[in-house]
C-alpha cells in the first residue's frame, strides 16, 4: 500500500485531505504540529481525526514559532475579526505565520524520507482563504522543485510529491467532497480564537470562510459557536 | 544597516558564515538550533560565537528532529568513522539528517520576514563535504526560487536572498577566509560523535574533512581531539 504523510491541523481542509488521500488507496501518517499557536485546541481535533481515519502513525512535532513571533496566532497581538470576503481576498491578516507552510511541509518532507514515502499531502486552498502567499499553486510548484533534489531519495530518483488536492476548490465544493467520502466535520476545528471551553468565535476569518461554506454548500455547520445555541 | 539572518550551527563553516557576512557589512541574527543532535555541545560553541560577532540577536529553537530519526545524528545508530576521501565523496553516510537544512533554512526565513530583513547566510559547501543533497548549488537555487514567493514580503517585491559564500571553497579555502576574517576557530565545534567533555574523536567526517582542511591551510588545528594532548 502507498504511503503518504499527510499534514493534519485538526481544521476542516485537513481532514477533507485526509479523506481524500485515503479515499486513493494511500496509507496515512499524520503530522501534526505544536507550534505555540493560540488555537492550541485544534491538536485535540487533530488527534480525533487521526484516530477517526485509523491512521498508520501520528507525530506531533513540538516547535515554537513563538521564538520568533510575527503574527497574531503565535504572539498575543489580537485576531482580526468580521473582516468581509472583500477584504479577505485583498489583505493578508496578521494572522498570516511567516513560513508556516514552508516549515510544516520541510518536516513532513524529513519524515517522508524516513519512512521510504515519496507523497505528501497537504489542504492547502487557494479560493476561499486569507491570502496567504504559501497557500498559492506557484508556490506549491516551486516548493515541489526544491523538494525533488532536496533529499537522498529524491538524488536518488524517488522525488516526492506534493499532492493538494483542495488547492482550486471553493470551501463549499470542499465540505461536499468531504462529506462524500464520509467525513464527520464535528471532529474538526477551525477558529483561530476559541474560548477557553474551545467554542469557536465565529467571527474570525476561519470561522466566517468555514460558516459560509457550509451555509453555500447547503450543509448543516456542527461547529458550536460562542453565544449560539 | 543592512540585516542578515545567519545560520549558525557553531562549527568552523557557519563561524566563517558569519565573519563573511560581518565583513559584508550585515548586522547579524544568528539562528541555532536544538534539535536533538548527539553533537548537541555545538550549541555552546554557537553562544561563544554569537558572542564573539556581537551579533544583535541570537535565536535556539527548540525543533526535536527525533520525532521521525532517520539519522546517526538524531537516533542512537553509530556514526560512522575513518571514512576516506573518496568514500566521502560517493557515499552519502547515515549522519546525512532527512531534509535538515530545509528545515533550517524555513525557520530563517520565517525569522527573516519578521525582521523584514531580505538576505540569508548559510554555510553549506559542496567541495569538502560529506555529499549531503541539500549542499548543493541547484538545491540552493530551487530554495531561494521557492523562498522569494514563500512569504508577504516576498509577494510585495521583497524577496529573501540566500547567501552561501563557502559553497564552492575547499576546506583549506574557508580556513583561509575566516583567519583572514580573524575568526577564532578555537571557539568552533565541528565533531559529530565529541565525548562526554566535549572532546572531538578524530574520526567521523566532520572531524577527518576539518584536520585535512587544517593541514592543508598550514593553520594549526586548535580543536582539543581524544588521545592527543
Amino acid at each position: 500500500m502507498k504511503k503518504a504523510v499527510v499534514l493534519l491541523s485538526g481544521g476542516l481542509d485537513s481532514a477533507t485531505c485526509c479523506a481524500i488521500a485515503q479515499r486513493e488507496g494511500f496509507s496515512l501518517y499524520a503530522m501534526s504540529f505544536a507550534y505555540g499557536q493560540r488555537h492550541k485546541v485544534e491538536l485535540d481535533a487533530a488527534k480525533r481525526l487521526a484516530a477517526f481515519f485509523g491512521v498508520k502513525d501520528h507525530t506531533i512535532v513540538t516547535s515554537d514559532l513563538r521564538s520568533f513571533g510575527g503574527s497574531s496566532l503565535t504572539s498575543d497581538t489580537a485576531v482580526p475579526k468580521n473582516r468581509t470576503a472583500q477584504e479577505q481576498a485583498d489583505v493578508i491578516p496578521s494572522t498570516y505565520v511567516p513560513a508556516r507552510n514552508t516549515i510544516f511541509l520541510s518536516f513532513a518532507l524529513g519524515w517522508a524520507e524516513v519512512l521510504h514515502c515519496h507523497n505528501i499531502f497537504i489542504g492547502v486552498n487557494a479560493v476561499d482563504y486569507s491570502g496567504y502567499p504559501d497557500c498559492r499553486p506557484e508556490y506549491i510548484a516551486a516548493y515541489q522543485k526544491m523538494a525533488s533534489i532536496a533529499t537522498k531519495e529524491g538524488v536518488e530518483g524517488n522525488p516526492v510529491t506534493i499532492h493538494t488536492p483542495l488547492i482550486s476548490l471553493t470551501k463549499s465544493d470542499i465540505i461536499r467532497e468531504g462529506i462524500s467520502c464520509g467525513v464527520d466535520y464535528g471532529l474538526t476545528h477551525s477558529c483561530y480564537d476559541p474560548s477557553p471551553e474551545g467554542l469557536a468565535c465565529g467571527a474570525c476569518d476561519s470561522c466566517t470562510i468555514r460558516m459560509r461554506g457550509f451555509e453555500a454548500a447547503g450543509v448543516p455547520d456542527p461547529t458550536r459557536y460562542i453565544n449560539r445555541s
